[in-house]
């Protein structure tokens, strides 16, 4: 029965060129990493790999239950408090992934008094969020501003909630924090900003809200991930006490859902010291990606991120097969996961790869994309 | 303007006693704990610990991106592959955690061609996923079989999935599941069980579906967490190679979310390792949950859970405080986190509980109860 429910979902997917396949990485393998999302290059970094093994032998290696039971450590204490103030947030709260952690405050500011308006680039976590909210959703263009003062200023709802990401995770332009922040003060909206991919990288590491001067305002809240930057697993909601509070009572993800490892805790700790003891990590970033991008014809990206289009799918992943054959492995986006439809090359720059290493994937691309076009 | 929003109903909470706070474990506490769900006794022991430490030192501290791009390590195909046949399973696909592999399966068999059939108890991530799939969805009254099979056979959607749990968690009682896959293969529909409680606790550890002989059936999928008795986090859906496919295609907390950690990879591994080891681990749990359900004067259960009703949410959390004072960690279930309503202690017995410990927990909790009820 199973055979033909999903039996010709799958073969219509792989008629089309889109199966995706897992492929397990070695631990021993020798390649110049362009693919995954750590940007400060801090998850082989002996400091945090370090604090990890560490926490695992005093804390143990689960949580053990809920943040409200036995899931509360002073390691997630410590990462709240120390993450709020370097963020310039009065409170944080950490969830066990990005994904929920988006889930968990849509859904708990969500319902049918608030206005969800979503920005059409959006994260699936926030869509999702969104559509599990119960509230009247309305999906305005990719960062325009004047269409988001206008659902605002017509709703019926008391609440509303903008949602955006500093830096978006594809294409990885920016969004316009000081206008929607604007906008939404004016209308009395809460702004969501998902700063995934703007934590380490953006405001010097303090991501985009904080450059804005936009952090520790009671109508911005932020969510950020602690897989990318910060080397680990797990997310986090930072804004006023009492939304935190809110959180802690009425967020379903958050309240049946098993704390965060005491490991991921420990090294998301670890890395945002690194990060604030070593500063000029987030500008290597940038000028990683700027060089990637000159080399790939592409404009430079505000984040770490370099998005290459591709003709279609099956060339975006024959480029990334070609690359990996020698040695560079980049991302490779296809329909469903690029907004636009266009299918991609991703390259992640790292604040880690050296010149050589630079000098090396930037030929192995371009000479990648050249066969494939 | 959050204050407006949020403050009144923290007030309402604070009105009616159902404030939740959390508070930090210390990490030399000397505490008896009957409140975590760490049932094997093995986030602390000392095998799971190295087999951690030694995974983020070979693989680093995060799994830097999807599963789909740079997450999936040699660690998360081991992982599932044991997993699977532990419990009998074709196949084994791993999320960051049990929460995200729930939503994960229902949305991916959801929509609006499939019919949802929730037991009423069933956890929150359940529910959520249920919501979330934009499948129409029949609850039915806990446990009753009949209600699944007049729903599924009154259906016009082409496809049905029942949801249930092995051993629900609040009031640790089973799910009739041959009755209920007999009901499913005889509708055409897909039984979901979430094992969450059975794994490493029923049917000498391998579950309840394995010991219902269910195990491997095309009809009967199975999602677990690593988070309980594997002593790490994660989640994890079992059943057939196309199922597994039709998730890395079709599941958005898949495919956009940060692949596991490796050392909560690791730990559960290692944790599966003792656990087939010493097979009588499982055997223990049952022994100390039946020790304290005498003594607290309520049924034995199904699972590692035992659950004492309690007078209202303020004696509930007065005992669980009181027996805090004596060095007996237990749980406090309070609306909206009980599915009757009814405000309970939730003692949760562990493998590795010494005779001594058991006494004194017995002698601590039936004061506690004496003295608020
Ligand atoms: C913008 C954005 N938000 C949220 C997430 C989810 O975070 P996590 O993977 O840590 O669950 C991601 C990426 O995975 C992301 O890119
Ligand atoms: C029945 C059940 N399913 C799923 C979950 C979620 O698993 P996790 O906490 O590992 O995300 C839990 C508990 O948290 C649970 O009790």
């Amino acid at each position: 029965m199973l055979q033909d429910w999903l039996g010709p979902k799958a073969a219509a997917l792989e008629a089309r060129g889109l199966t995706r396949r897992l492929r397990a990485r070695a631990a021993d393998e020798r390649l110049i990493d362009l693919a995954g999302n750590d940007y400060l290059g801090l998850a082989s970094d002996p400091r945090v790999i370090e604090a990890a093994a560490d926490a695992v032998c005093q804390w143990g290696t689960g949580s053990t239950a809920s943040r409200l039971v036995t899931g509360t450590t002073a390691l997630h204490e410590e990462l709240e408090s120390s993450l709020a103030a370097y963020v310039g947030q009065e409170t944080a709260l950490v969830f066990s992934s990005g994904y929920l952690a988006n889930l968990g405050v849509v859904t708990a500011l969500g319902g049918p008094g608030t206005l969800v308006v979503s920005d059409d680039h959006v994260h699936a976590s926030l869509i999702d969020g969104s559509r599990l909210s119960r509230s009247r959703v309305e999906v305005v263009p990719h960062n325009d501003v004047d269409a988001v003062d206008k659902v605002l200023a017509e709703r019926n709802e008391p609440h509303a909630l903008v949602l955006t990401e500093s830096v978006f995770s594809v294409l990885s332009d920016e969004a316009p924090l000081i206008e929607l922040a604007a906008v939404a003060r004016e209308q009395d909206a809460v702004l969501l900003v998902d700063e995934a991919h703007g934590l380490g990288v953006t405001g010097g590491g303090r991501g985009s809200v904080h450059a804005a001067g936009l952090a520790g305002l009671e109508h911005v809240i932020v969510t950020m991930t602690l897989s990318k930057a910060l080397a680990a697993q797990g997310g986090v909601v930072l804004g006023p006490a009492l939304l935190r509070d809110h959180l802690i009572n009425r967020s379903r993800p958050f309240i049946y859902d098993t704390g965060l490892n005491p490991a991921a805790c420990a090294a998301a700790l670890a890395a945002l010291w690194v990060l604030q003891d070593e500063p000029e990590r987030p500008a290597a970033i940038h000028s990683a990606a700027a060089r990637l991008a000159s080399a790939c014809g592409v404009p430079s990206s505000s984040g770490a991120v370099v998005s290459v289009p591709m003709p279609g799918p099956r060339e975006a992943v024959r480029a990334a097969e070609l690359c990996l054959e020698n040695g560079v492995r980049v991302g490779s986006f296809r329909p469903p996961s690029v907004p636009d439809g266009i299918s991609r090359l991703r390259l992640t720059a790292h604040a880690g790869l050296s010149d050589e290493d630079l000098d090396r994937a930037c030929a192995v691309i371009v000479a990648a994309i050249g066969e494939v076009s």
